[in-house]
């Protein structure tokens, strides 16, 4: 047993079934050692930032981490955008990163640089090891991290020799931190604080957002209280039968009148509310003036355990009246965001899982399917576009029996596009849906809302993505999957259909302009 | 004129010409400047790691930086791979990594992450702005920080308010400094070491290799001084009438014995040559047992001057007598790296850059096109994969008037492989050759290498890219880029010569497999 066997079966031990990878020269043993644990799936892709957020949706969905394998600094490097989603969605993964043999490191090779500096601002813990027994030690440490709470990623560099070298054992199983449940002071204090609002409000993150939280969520929302999410959530079970809180509005300004007169603000499992951007003469905080906040429970503690407590507090009734299952029409003429979302909500199976980085264009699905079939929906969280397709790769791997739909402005689908080449190979239920604008749409809002004025030529050129125009079929079929391009509602919803009752990976190009 | 405009215009006035950029929000002001700096050119790409693998391509032909426009922490993430090769390259580069407003950091929103740490390990200079006019003073800095000597990426981070608050004035021009010349001594030191050796060697490094130093070179081998260059150059200079040092062998034991009974060896512009990566068992410095090592000119001092003085005072000839332009016959047959690199030899026009990025499949085109036409040789100086095709499109804007040829592996060209469709939106002259042998060629190398045995089945899927085939020439009209296969010598000898005298961009796949 080398230090990569036992750092493998040490990972496994500890519940990590699945590896995406792209490995180099310093990684090779690890590889090697992927043979001799067969717990370990392993999983190709061709770029590591399909590799961070495979891991990211993996982590979402599977509640436990995946490990990636990443080549040295630059390997990582690729990987931060979808790693940043993952630390702001708080994905359990743990990131192996080869690195120099420890002797060769001083040498300053071609590929040496400071992995440590890279990786910190987006891993929760970082470490590297000093040998084989070392490695086995760090690789348990690391899959106690990624659990936090709250979780994230946890990176574990690995140099080549503590890899090739000889291990003496095993590390060891590391049971993982629960999340502290709310102190009985917090909820009595948010039960005191609503009883006395004229308007209050539950603000709830992520962590407040799991199957019994949006129970409690539903039984509070019936005493009255307006009960809203962060705009991004990692993951959200949504469906008919199932409380759907409100959700933060992106921009600030609409933000804040949409909390107008909110007296009291509790925090459930969030922090309070920012702007996502500053904009010049505009609220970073969205907290109306006035309004009192109070903390029922932080991001790090059991958010859905403090809200059914705050529901009995408050003398909530048992369940809230249900929402029945309602599917829109089908949809009929131009094809637009809307008459996608109708479709989506119209035939995904019962527990889809969607993986949404369709910026400016989801949100027609978004309201379509709130009284759909039971489905999961995996928000942006961070912020770093290019999570849609690598994210559905690891749901795809995480859940083999449920249908995956990707859902993707083409700005964002460019970003990480070998992706798609994973879930050709992998074979895996993902259904792509590519909002096809040829344009940075969300920018040209911004551009205005920054106080830019109009876009001259040059601007506009660097908003525009219409010329040349993508061929997401021709990219599609060009790395094995198959494709079609939609340009009226009947057609897609036909197309979509057919893809819901068929298996494997499919790509659909909406033709919105 | 804004904080935006300030910064614009010190780039320009301080001879920055071209802007890589893929902008979020917290850029708009600074995309909203480019309409009014008429000598800056925008180039718009899909992905980061295209932004900074064309800056890179960029400062290596034209010898001054080019400024990337980069979002946030994520942004910067996906540039970093390209934004190690150059600095490894020592390329003139300038970042401008937007960031939150200066009064919105410390709420944490979700791009928010520590730039700083992100950008450290591959920036020569970082600074993050605090006002409008400091942006503007550090705008200048940067330029002048990423000429060194030596040269390398220099980052400015902008936050928005930067930008978009009134500006007094612009940044100064500042000088770039000098490389300083070498020492009488040091050159006396090695021309002693030199004469006293019986098998003396001097290695070049990128510094060393511009079309002086190899001059100079030419003269010292003519006195029977081995010549060898780093594996790995920025840039060289190559063909006809051009002395070609011999190279630096990439795995360490045939470097070792290549280098078997060097006495001497001389470093300009370079540092002790090192192993790549480390092997159980492999030496990790690249000098013999007993070999002495003497200094002529450190990587920030001028080598190619040092070079000129060593030939001096060794007595050497004027000059070197020039090889004769001589070129490979028509290849015929099966197609492999070899004759693909005498198609490339026979039809690139004088004054071709090569892009390379070719990893296994590059060597039949170095070594075929060392008589052929002048050109210029662009390598991968940081091992990250990924930078043929963004390269190619930074130099063909460097240099409009030359052709351009990139070529990539196929694992490599799959990292960055949006890149393509700059190539079409700018209408560059770029040829990107795809070496498709459907698998990390390399890999299956270093895997036995490391000692890790046979690959089994869970292995040997990590290093096969060929279930399924990428299928380059669906993906290249996907991107907007005209594109053909060739499965034997003749078909791409006939097809490459056609894309030498057309304009415009095209890709070759070579069917390797």
């Amino acid at each position: 047993m080398n230090g990569a066997d036992a750092v493998m079966q040490t990972l496994a031990d500890n519940g990590v079934r699945a590896c995406f990878a792209n490995p180099g020269t310093s990684e090779m043993q690890f590889v090697a050692a992927l043979d001799r644990e067969p717990r370990m799936r392993p999983v190709l892709c061709l770029f590591e930032g399909v590799v961070s957020g495979a891991a990211d949706g993996y982590g979402r969905m599977a509640g436990h981490p995946a490990v990636t394998l990443l080549h040295l600094g630059p390997g990582y490097g690729n990987s931060v955008a979808n790693s940043h989603n993952a630390r702001r969605a708080f994905t359990p993964l743990v990131n192996v990163i080869g690195d120099h043999a420890t002797y060769h490191q001083k040498y300053d090779a071609p590929l040496a640089s400071d992995i440590m500096s890279l990786a910190k601002p987006n891993s929760r813990w970082v470490k590297s090891a000093k040998s084989a027994d070392d490695a086995a030690d760090l690789a348990a440490e690391a899959v106690q991290a990624s659990f936090g709470p709250p979780g994230g990623p946890a990176s574990l560099i690995l140099p080549a020799d503590c890899a090739w070298s000889p291990a003496t054992r095993k590390g060891p199983v590391l049971a993982a931190k629960t999340r502290a449940p709310p102190s009985g002071a917090a909820v009595d204090a948010a039960a005191k604080a609503i009883r006395g609002a004229k308007k209050p409000l539950v603000l709830m993150g992520s962590s407040a957002c799991g199957e019994e939280g949006l129970a409690a969520a539903g039984r509070i929302a019936a005493t009255g209280v307006r009960m809203m999410a962060d705009t991004f959530l990692a993951r959200q079970p949504r469906g008919a039968g199932r409380f759907s809180p409100e959700r933060m509005q992106y921009f600030g300004e609409a933000a804040i009148k949409d909390l107008d007169g909110v007296d009291v603000m509790v925090l459930a499992g969030t922090k309070e509310p920012v702007a996502f951007f500053a904009y010049p003469n505009a609220p970073s905080v969205l907290v109306p003036d006035g309004c009192a906040e109070v903390t029922l429970a932080d991001q790090a503690e059991d958010a859905e355990t403090a809200l059914a407590a705050l529901a009995d507090a408050l003398g909530a009734p048992s369940a809230a009246a249900p929402n029945a299952l309602s599917l829109p029409d089908r949809p009929v003429g131009a094809i637009d965001a809307r008459s996608v979302g109708a479709s989506i909500a119209r035939h995904m199976p019962d527990e889809t899982i969607i993986s949404d980085d369709s910026v400016t264009s989801g949100m027609g699905t978004v309201m379509q399917t709130r009284t759909a079939r039971h489905h999961d929906w995996l928000g942006l969280t961070g912020g770093a576009i290019g999570l849609g397709i690598p994210a559905a790769v690891g749901a795809a791997v995480a859940c083999p029996d449920r249908k995956v739909v990707s859902l993707n402005g083409d700005g964002a689908a460019a970003y990480t596009v070998q992706g798609l080449w994973t879930l050709a190979r992998e074979k895996l239920d993902v259904t792509v849906v590519i909002f096809a604008n040829h344009t940075y749409r969300i920018l040209g809002v911004e551009f205005m809302r920054t106080g830019s004025g109009d876009p001259g030529p040059a601007a506009a050129s660097l908003l525009d993505l219409g010329n040349p125009r993508v061929d997401w079929v021709s990219i599609a079929r060009g790395f094995g999957v198959p494709a079609e391009r939609c340009e009226t509602a009947e057609r897609f919803d036909e197309v979509f259909a057919s893809a819901m009752t068929g298996k494997g990976p499919m790509l659909i190009e909406v033709a919105l302009a």
